[in-house]
């Protein structure tokens, strides 16, 4: 396992995005099989046994969304590259930016990743009182990291990626999380080592990225190793499945996560235009001990206090984090 | 200009959709274009110079939103017709139900339409203390008029509808609105004659439907004959662009409807995932009198009150009323 310190990361990492496989490789897990820009995308799905392709733009289909798509249309390839756990696409949009596909699934654009990024940040960060140590678990692209760089009362920054092509193939504005001098990249399977007990915050945003790898890779049970490592009435929060899916019971979820956490379970979600379905989930969860009421924000945060960001939020205040708890009828059905 | 009671109507109306031509022509006004069923699906679309045709797909494109393209596998061509103003296009989907494609733009799919109805109708009328009489402008599909049906308190309830293509392409489910015995329907320009200081409600579900259109009809100035239709303290809700678009401000929308309405004006928004940005924006206002605060609901829902909708609110609840209110930070920004 890697671990480098923020200020030498900073320094390595955070530039314009690599376009030459070369530049991008670093460590050795990393196997880049990189292809030349081409005028013509290719998709990376295919549902219901149906491949599409549409020259100039790149297809989002998922199998869990059977028969629907959402197009980009493609300005230029940035980065094509595979690594032995992850497969990482790169372009420029015409309407989005750039736009970020991990594993065939559309990760973020640059038009609405504040959104993702802020709550799933804010929402664990704003609900307990005093927050110091901070585990991210994913999120190597330092969107993330740039937001818990607003809290000014954390003092310690853990982040571990599974391998450095995401954290190498950054995005200006989302990379400049690593220059918050809290920092603390760790590369490889960190979790399992990590220091019991000694969190007030992890953020997991690892779980879909990865699929059923993240739960291989973290020995069978990625929440327990997670409790493990929360102080009593620390708080996790993690991406969950949107609403809208056919497949998903907000009930069930958080029967799941209740299990492995015996303090407060509770589902969130937030507009997220590029996500199928139109917005993404969240679970809150926290250990046992201090009551946690996450729809209530105890810790506002504060828009001035921009840390390493480059200007306040722009989707998140104590309104909207309230209201990400408030769930249309269907989703309370059983 | 025609004019039917429910009872009439919905033993004329409320059918399986008409998958031949004739069935669906009534009235003088139609001039129905049928074409048969072709498993090719060409898109009603142009976007940025680019057509796009994917073989067995509706490809929703709009101009509005450049670079990104939704698209429907489709199973089945239901119905294309065109009358002198709108044209008309409904598909069985695989994974959506039906979709109802009007004037090009995707107004509603079987699987999230409830969102949709439900809070455009529920959002003014759980404002107000007393509902009783409601004009509906548009929303000839029925679906506001059967979330309308679940306020005991209303004794008379106007929908006036441009011409009866819509109507005539009724999917159940929507259309069981048209059962209300309190419904009027009233076919072409109601609204320029419509009595005066008469209605504690009007919904306007026909502004992006038709366009310039619409403000043509009624004569350049549509939101000042809603507003003279409205008792004083009386409320308009419409449909409003989502806060994703690139040109939309919140802020000229809330000043834009000031001029017109002396009340309160709000924005909210509900997620819609078949809409491109997966939200709508909803504009409430109120004409000059009693006081109307539309974030804080005084006339809740009565869930087990279905009137002739066959089950309880999918999506409407006092809670997500509230949270329709909270906006993004980026919102506030002018």
């Amino acid at each position: 396992m890697a671990t480098k310190n923020a200020e030498s990361f900073s320094r390595l990492h955070v530039k314009e995005i690599a376009l030459e496989s070369e530049q991008a490789v670093n460590g050795e897990l990393i196997k880049l099989q990189y292809s030349p820009p081409s005028p013509t995308i290719e998709n990376h799905g295919v549902s219901n046994g149906v491949a599409l392709k549409v020259p100039g733009w790149y297809v989002d289909i998922e199998d869990d969304w059977p028969g629907e798509a959402h197009l980009y249309k493609v300005e230029k390839v940035l980065f094509r590259g595979k690594s032995k756990y992850q497969d990482l696409f790169v372009f420029q949009s015409s309407g989005h930016g750039k736009v970020v596909v991990l594993n065939g699934d559309v990760q973020l654009t640059e038009k609405d990743e504040f959104a993702y990024q802020e709550m799933l940040t804010h929402l664990p960060l704003c609900s307990i009182p005093n927050p110091k140590k901070v585990l991210l678990i994913g999120g190597g692209d330092g969107g993330i990291l740039r937001e818990i760089s607003r809290h000014a009362s954390v003092e310690h920054i853990d982040i571990c990626e599974i391998d450095t092509m995401v954290i190498d193939t950054v995005l200006p504005e989302i990379a400049v999380g690593y220059q918050d001098p809290r920092v603390n990249l760790h590369i490889g399977m960190f979790l399992k080592s990590a220091p019991q007990g000694d969190y007030d915050t992890v953020i997991l945003d690892a779980f879909q990225c990865m699929g059923s790898e993240a739960e291989q890779l973290a020995g069978g049970s990625l929440l327990e190793l997670v409790a493990r490592a929360l102080q009593p009435g620390g708080v996790m929060a993690s991406q969950a499945q949107c609403l809208w899916h056919k497949e998903f019971s907000v009930a069930d979820a958080i029967a799941s996560c209740r299990r492995t956490f015996k303090g407060s379970v509770s589902y969130a979600w937030s507009p997220v235009p590029a996500y199928i379905g139109g917005m993404v989930g969240f679970m809150l969860c926290s250990t046992e001990g201090p009551a946690v009421d996450f729809k209530h924000p105890i810790n506002p945060l504060n828009p001035k206090h921009y840390g390493v960001a480059r200007g306040p939020p722009k989707f998140y205040n104590s309104e909207v984090h309230t209201a990400a708890f408030c769930l249309p009828s269907f989703a309370y059905e059983v």
